[in-house]
């Protein structure tokens, strides 16, 4: 493969990355929109359209691998490459819990709302916009804007607690409420979820960009050497 | 680099590899454990020594990056190096979720006990030997071992959803089970997760033995034209 070809090549791959990233973002949105609309029929769509997204994460691992295989490439390509791959089953994943999202807001709906929702929309929007900008700090090798990304997933841990520990309030009350926020404490779970694999994107972005493993702990943490 | 000098890389890392495995899933039997026999002692163990399990996630991820810039490998070398990334980074997760009940466990221990444990442990040796024959699998090259622990992931999700109802019912009929019964129904699901990693790592087995994608339909099931 000839280098213009292969540049092409990669402009392809992080097309495909990009609309990866569109896709499992817009499905968690709906998700979530879906719940506080009460509008089952959107959160059935997100289900049934799961194998769009398993079908691209397929292809841009396929392109991954036929580049690694074909150009044999060196140093920062190589790195490219496989940050991609990674990326993609972080996206992957990111859309399953758009789909189990949608598959708790389906038992919640029949029934009767427990209560305004406020702090689950915020967590969604946070959790989307992390996965967002995680994308984007890998596509345009910015640094720190991946390092903003990791500051921000204290901020969706303590919302997740604070969902904890108000809809424990409402079922020790009232157990008539239980199966409601059982489902509200499961979706709050997923949001955090993305919110990780976000974190997982960001961290693998300082790596690529600064040759320099951020992984486990984030800045100034304690514990591994920094390999490689 | 040599063609026996890579060899030898490629052995060590296969060995770095199953000693990760079994890293994680001692873990994950330590905090289950330390839930059955009521020891904190043993979860706080878990939760303390993640940092080890880091540290090698990132030595084998450093080891497969030079390999792959060094050497160049093409075709199955190839495959073997960027599959045993994506296991790496599932194990490491299973690594994760040990630590995430272990921190459940530290909140159930100083209540008395809701209920004999029957169904969390047995969710608990099905994916640790999720995880273990999925790795088994991989190092011996068998697709067959791949494919049936594929087949296992069911009955995980099975006794998910009893754990689940059988929770449930305890909460109903008595507020002041909601706290444990809530911390039990968070462990059912991260070990539902573990079993989930194991399930990406033997799909990504029967990839790299068959060199065919067998994600997201397993056996029989509709959807991806099984690209590339």
């Amino acid at each position: 493969m000839e280098r213009h070809h292969f540049e092409e090549e990669l402009q392809t791959l992080r097309q495909r990355l990009l609309q990866m990233g569109a896709m499992v973002e817009e499905r968690v949105h709906r998700a979530v929109k879906s719940l506080v609309n009460r509008r089952p029929e959107e959160a059935e769509r997100v289900v049934s359209s799961d194998a769009e997204v398993n079908e691209l994460q397929i292809d841009i691992d396929a392109r991954c691998l036929r580049l690694l295989a074909l150009q044999q490439p060196a140093a920062s390509d190589l790195r490219l490459i496989t940050s991609t791959m990674k990326i993609n089953d972080d996206l992957e994943r990111v859309g399953d819990q758009a789909v189990n999202i949608a598959e708790n807001v389906l038992v919640l709906l029949p029934q009767p709302p427990l209560k305004p929702l406020i702090d689950i929309p915020r967590m969604a929007e946070i959790a989307e916009r992390m996965t967002r900008d995680a994308l984007d700090a890998f596509v345009r090798r910015d640094a720190e804007l991946a390092r903003d990304v990791l500051r921000r997933d204290d901020e969706v841990d303590d919302l997740k607690d604070q969902v904890f520990r108000e809809l424990l309030t409402y079922m020790m009350a009232d157990p008539g409420t239980i199966q409601r926020a059982l489902s509200l404490i499961l979706i709050s779970r997923h949001l955090e979820r993305i919110a990780d694999h976000a974190t997982n994107i960001a961290e693998g972005v300082v790596f690529f960009v600064e040759a320099k493993d951020v992984r486990h702990h984030h800045e100034n943490g304690p514990g591994s050497t920094g390999a490689p």
